[in-house]
């Protein structure tokens, strides 16, 4: 049984961290790595991932391919991840090699929507009514746990809005099983919520926490589009999200950034709809409304750096550029604010191709 | 007699934009090309730029190697260049491959001490007092024009205080130019300013200006220490500035960003020091006050894009890393602000190594 490397040093300026998969949050945490000096190399299964332009190099393989892997980790001083999906296999095969964080735990408990259910329960958190659903002589009893309507999802590979769908019977939770597969699914009660926030927040290798301010969220076909930092949370709800983001760091011993999706019912409570053990897309908004962004905040917890400052020096919209909409790129430009594109080359519907930060002097309420 | 090719049209998304000079301007504007999803190439003459780490590729090769610069520039949709000693002659061969901006006016203007004084003069802006000083003959009618002290100055490739020095006298005035080279120079009297300052703005390539929050600046050993906005500047005093700073981009008929270095006179008035035709130390805070910084709207003007808002939605002191203060990146990267650090190895006395930035709420007045 191999051993988990740790970090017992932070990784000095010059240093370099590796980061599997490459897409737009790879590409944003590489930038991130750079204006702290360091470099960032990064690892894909695509030839043509968003965040190869900006690195200090690259490896297009599998991520099942440890070899591959392994060969790629050992020329970094620590290595993070962009998606919670990456193999648990690989994980503990680059852990063997250099510090890793995220840790497995955490990867563990995000990967399968059942374990992370059970585990905010046990932390004492609020979420929807749920029920395991593993073949069809769960769906009466799932049903009669959450009402109907209910959400069905896998427990596993779900993103965006894929792996789930709306069911209001005993037959269409069959037919939607069916169609995904007849995989291990989990059965969620409707919130009635009066509208979703996030809270992204990271814990440092020494412990240490910063939670960012939670913005409000607006999701369209189960895509985010758009996040408005300060929302209609109150401040007692903002710290109450703070405190339940700390509380799963901590349980996690989570070293890095997360993002902890909520609902605000409408009796004012606060739901976990689930975590993201990794930079989330409704943090965008702190590249330009913090000095220190999610995706540096990751890189220094990840590089056994102190965290940075978490507070906001202005007011954020952040919105989505999705699909098509990248077209209009000139006019995005001549809006006041802040264009990101991620350099995708086909832009596919609802494939997230950049977003668009309008800024406010801060309000103090 | 070759052509000198103009933008046409923007260049997109996923086009490649080159810059001549791997330094940490190079590097800053290689990381603002990203963020639109611009792809960055760099061509330096050191092996180990700092630019290198965070661009889409890179050439190592003498600036004067115009076969190199060539095959480089031909593989850009435009280019650009971090510092304004890139040899004319360069600058011509490529220009007559891909579009290049700031032009060859504005380098031929401001790589020589004494043309650029006189197109200021010619443009009606005020200066110190200065005299060109090409032999011994001129020693005298110099100190009689600027009087004494003034400050000797080789005409051309002096930066950070580099090729000029103080004098009082002939005496010092023949030491000085003696041990200058005798190359050809300028005496500039002694300005007995209240404070410097400086003004960043940009013309795009539709002629569109667009000026950010002038900065008051503070020099230790002629080295940048701080800038600060708001400054000590009068709300007149920064429309003055701007006003300069137009005046100066539409006589040369810029494309690109450029900053102008000024003497706040104790009357209140602005002398105009020297002008930099490319991004400037005293602007780096606009990285994170400003929704488009510096950087972003320089690759914005010479990729033909639509100019983005200067307004500043925070106010920042920007504090350069200079030398051996880099050995204390843990201490910077635990104060509350946004931490930069240029990737670069060897930290001689005075090399520029990173910044570091404080953000507060924008003050209105």
């Amino acid at each position: 049984m191999s051993t988990r490397k740790t970090l017992t040093a932070p990784v000095p300026p010059g240093g370099t961290i590796g980061i599997l998969g490459g897409g737009q949050l790879g590409r944003m945490l590489a930038l991130a790595a750079a204006r702290l000096g360091l470099k960032a190399r990064v690892f894909c299964d695509s030839p043509s991932a968003a965040a190869f332009d900006v690195c200090d190099g690259h490896v297009v393989g599998k991520f099942a391919d440890l070899a591959a892997v392994g060969q790629f980790a050992a020329a970094c001083h620590a290595v993070t991840f962009e998606f919670e999906n990456v193999p648990a296999a690989t994980v503990d095969h680059v852990a063997a090699l250099v510090p890793v964080n995220p840790g497995a735990r955490a990867l563990r408990v995000t990967q399968d929507r059942v374990t992370e259910k059970d585990f905010l329960r046990d932390a004492g958190l609020k979420t929807a009514r749920y029920f395991s659903v593993t073949s069809e002589d769960y769906f009466e009893p799932a049903l009669l746990m959450c009402g109907a309507p209910a959400i069905f999802k896998t427990r596993r590979m779900g993103y965006d809005g894929k792996g789930q769908a709306k069911v209001a019977s005993e037959d269409e939770l069959a037919r939607v099983f069916a169609e995904l597969g007849a995989a291990p699914g989990i059965l969620e009660g409707f919130v009635d919520f009066a509208f979703e926030a996030s809270v992204i927040a990271a814990r440092g290798a020494d412990g240490a926490f910063a939670a960012y301010d939670p913005p409000e969220n607006a999701h369209e076909h189960h895509i985010l589009r758009r996040s408005t930092v300060p929302g209609r949370l109150t401040a007692a709800q903002g710290e109450a999200a703070k405190a339940i983001a700390k509380k799963i760091a901590d349980a996690l011993d989570y070293v890095g950034v997360l993002a902890v999706e909520l609902f605000v019912a409408k009796d004012g409570s606060l739901l976990v709809n689930e975590i993201a053990p990794r930079v989330h897309n409704s943090g965008h908004w702190t590249l330009e409304a913090c000095a220190v962004s999610q995706f540096e905040q990751h890189i220094r917890a990840v590089a056994g750096w102190p965290l940075g400052d978490p507070a906001r020096h202005a007011d954020a919209v952040m919105e989505n550029i999705l699909g098509a909409e990248a077209a209009d790129w000139e006019a995005y430009a001549r809006r006041p604010g802040a264009l990101h594109l991620y350099g995708k080359g086909e832009a596919r519907p609802g494939r997230k191709m950049g977003h668009f930060t309008t800024l406010k002097p801060l309000t103090t309420d």
